[in-house]
């Protein structure tokens, strides 16, 4: 199989995650921060290591605003939920992933905050502008990601991030599929809040995520034991812990960090690059074959992240992912979880067929899969 | 090292569940039910598996009422926020832990529900007078821990929820500590929603856990991709997605479902009858040492998990636990996130120290550990 659903998760996972794992089962297993023996003492350690690296990775705001979830979507829901009050307005763009639509509808549809949509364009003028006329009085927060799960936009986060605290806003970035694959940094670029998930750019396991914020008062979506202050009802104050209730995946969160040091030690530039080449490659094969349909014009690397939405004439993008899984080829169909995304681009009727390559793949990949493509679609 | 804080989270894990957490990373890589070719159609189909195996091992109402959830906490606070409306009264135990408290405690501060505690006495009989007691005419909800974390003592769930049921209550239990360790049958005991976490009874990893319910309404606390109806703003209603955003954790999820096999192939009942018997010497053995406060008459293990709260006479629960762990033993001090059971044993002021074997130990690690306290106390 040549897989090409790296935006999905990244596959084949690093030797160093999967050692990094099985030294968790086997010598970290205890509870961190709950005993104090030394097994128990150990793992916090191995814990509170992977905060600081991550912390580092992100030029975050400090190791104990680093507060480890379930994934991104755990996350953005509690950044979200937790920062926002009966009448506050948000700005998110036109690309943003379920794990925030959904949260902000429901908060809407509750008749406790209110939500606008700002579109974003080929030119960053016209995005900055719709940007700007999003903003209403009461807009308390901006949630946006760092690369569109679906057409692969790279979107202006710090000169955004700019405008929204003119306007006196927060600003959250949706790093899921950024994290890992472009560069981020949080200060450099403004970012108040950021969210990832472990298992995607950082190539560690499923079910991993993070929460990375620059000392932030949120309200908490869950409480729980923590470890600290047992005998308070009032879930405790201080952070990593007031947004860690319960036993954390000691597992993932150590595989995780493993992922952090393996893209930095072979270098995010030098795999963004390669990828890249791999993604202009699919990009101009597919323009030169019949009845394809792109969604840009050209491959402006600046602004494109390595993955790449397209549909063949004529068929529901399902419809051309079971083809090509059926060559081998492995890529998803379907809208990606980005229902306005796909309004956007007019793409509401037969979703896209996404093809997202990892540092893993080869060229030869690349041909093979052009090759089928172009007789999926003659 | 002897460990003998199992209760915390059971160590070793079962090569059974490495080899598991080692194939999900290999082989079963992809993000389930997201896409549709087929490494993620195989990984999707052991997330299925499991949430077979787990509805099965439980008596639960079917695979699709399985909610995989970070931990045990996640699981209470989706359930017990889930199923609460403004106005609502719930009942709980003494021996609650701050994952049941803690949110309960935030919904009466917002003024929107109510709780009442009853109390749990050697005497079955006025523990169940107790809990009628508590009753309101606007009690919706009962949340009963299985087994107390602090000083072992079995709920007698099923006459608990006979009784919620003719109060017109829902019955909800936090399996956190009797999961794997006692017999838990759903439908035989009457649970409407059972919460559990991977990682203790069941030697799963670190950091899993699952909501199993009848197919209750539930609100759902974090919203986003399921990977399913993606172009619908609302979180869909079907079950097991609506209770799972964003991916999961697979290889936690593989590990915990090995755990659970591991558990049924080498016999619940053989499990708890050999820590049982450690469980009891322990009882006996801290008995025959001067100076050793305990905080039951006798070992009566119809009614008593295997774990075991203690003190030594003018020592603080955490000093105790820390000349053990200079002695090469593994066990907790402190208040265990368990503030009411505390309260109502008069352990406030120390803590208890909690030892708690797993079928892993020996008779010969408990006369360590016993000779060590003798020490330690003398």
């Amino acid at each position: 199989m040549i897989y090409l659903d790296n935006a999905a998760t990244t596959f084949y996972k690093p030797q160093e995650v999967k050692n990094a794992v099985a030294d968790a089962l086997t010598f970290y297993s205890a509870n961190p921060g709950r005993s104090g023996h030394d097994l128990s003492v150990k793992t916090a350690e191995k814990i509170f290591e992977a905060r600081e690296r991550i912390n580092d990775f992100f030029n975050g705001y400090g190791s104990e605003y680093v507060s480890f979830t379930l994934n991104c979507t755990q996350a953005l829901n509690t950044a979200i939920k937790g920062i926002l009050k009966k009448g506050d307005h948000v700005v998110i763009s036109t690309f943003e992933h379920n794990s925030v639509l959904r949260p902000l509808y429901k908060l809407k549809q509750k008749g406790l905050v209110d939500y606008s949509v700002f579109q974003v364009f080929e030119d960053e003028e016209k995005t900055l502008n719709s940007f700007k006329n999003a903003f209403r009085n009461n807009t308390k927060l901006c949630v946006v990601t760092s690369v569109s799960n679906v057409f692969g936009n790279i979107l202006p986060i710090r000169k955004l991030s700019q405008i929204a605290h003119n306007y006196g806003a927060l600003f959250f970035v949706d790093g899921a599929q950024g994290a890992g694959v472009i560069s981020i940094d949080m200060k450099m670029q403004g970012i108040d809040c950021l969210c990832i998930p472990g298992h995607k750019g950082l190539y560690g396991p499923v079910g991993t995520g993070a929460i990375i914020h620059k000392g932030l008062s949120f309200e908490t979506l869950v409480e729980g034991g923590t470890g600290t202050e047992s005998l308070m009802l009032k879930q405790p104050e201080s952070y990593p812990e007031r947004l860690e209730s319960g036993t954390l995946n000691v597992a993932g969160i150590m595989g995780m960090h493993a992922g952090v040091e393996w893209v930095k030690s072979y270098g995010l530039k030098k795999i963004l690059n390669a990828e890249t080449l791999l993604t202009k490659e699919i990009f101009y094969g597919l323009k030169s074959i019949k009845n394809i349909k792109l969604y840009s014009e050209v491959f402006n690397e600046e602004k494109r992240a390595p993955l790449i939405s397209f549909n063949v004439e004529g068929l529901h993008s399902e419809q051309t992912t079971m083809l090509l899984n059926e060559g081998g080829i492995a890529v998803r169909g379907g809208f990606h979880c980005a229902p306005l995304a796909h309004s956007f681009m007019g793409t509401k009727q037969t979703g896209t067929v996404r093809i997202s390559p990892s540092i893993h793949n080869t060229k030869k990949d690349i041909n093979i899969l052009l090759n089928l493509i172009e007789k999926i679609a003659f």
